[in-house]
């Protein structure tokens, strides 16, 4: 089980997401990107988290969002310069998230070399599941993410709310 | 005086810094670049805070940073979707910041239309001062703010540790 009130302090007292990106060498494909040499960071604030069973907002006036399922790796403890063979000492714990990214708008901010805020920053952006203990998730390197989205028709008439399938963000470890 | 406590209210509660790029026209021009017709956005991870007195750090290889004096607007209540009319209703107090620039790996990242997060976003690259209350800039559209920098000569040899003038990062008020 994860541990009770975990999210609650996650959402309370965690500061800043940091994103990663291209790292996962068949998105980088899958739009154009080559894998690069160095990490792409990229920061979403923690604003834009949503709990389980919320409700993703797509902003006007488009229509769509992307979405990723992501592993979210909980720093637990403040840490700076850590070398990677202590690195995981620092892993307060996992969870689901979603990354939303309104692609349109980062597509216009690439070509113009500007910031990705707007396309991956809004409220309701970071959908996050409950968090998991580190012990329940011993081989990070190893799991299968998955995410059944649900998109009712209406949505792409809709302005504002489009209900996603994120009640399956807990899905990393399904019911026996 | 500012209020007794507020800056470390902004230290311990604030989530995000959000800088406003391209505002500055003459900025602008002097890096080449369009004003353009929306603001660019882009986040600061509030662990890049750097109390007045303290060290600015430029991280190795690189031998300086991009200073850049703004006018901190400090957000005092949780707001969203506010419309321009009511917008100051928002404002808590105001402070004096340094948006330090690792203008080398910005350039990069701008080219490769990839994020600023690492050329903004690193320990010691947002210096603040203490937070001004509303009453005291009665007219924030219309302040002159400055800097005076003092870069040791021994910086650019070392590589981690410069001290940059932000005991000027008070100046808004000069004492009497």
């Amino acid at each position: 089980m994860a541990a009770a009130g975990s999210l609650q302090n996650l959402l309370k007292l965690g500061t800043k997401i940091v994103g990663v990106g291209r790292n996962y060498a068949a998105h980088a494909k899958e739009l154009g990107n080559a894998v690069p040499k160095e990490p792409v960071l990229f920061l979403k604030p923690t604003s834009s988290y949503l709990e389980n069973g919320g409700t993703i907002e797509v902003p006007h006036p488009l229509n769509s969002l992307d979405y990723e399922v992501e592993l979210a790796v909980v720093i637990g403890k403040t840490a700076r310069d850590v070398p990677e063979n202590t690195a995981m000492n620092y892993v307060g714990g996992y969870a689901l998230a979603l990354d939303m990214t309104a692609r349109e708008i980062q597509s216009v901010a690439k070509s113009a070399g500007l910031p990705w805020t707007v396309a991956k920053g809004q409220d309701t952006f970071t959908p996050i599941s409950s968090v998991f203990s580190v012990s329940m998730v011993p081989n990070p390197d190893n799991l299968e993410l998955w995410l059944k989205v649900y998109i009712p028709a209406f949505c792409y008439s809709a302005i504002i709310l489009c209900t996603l399938g994120i009640l399956q963000v807990n899905s990393l470890f399904p019911p026996n």
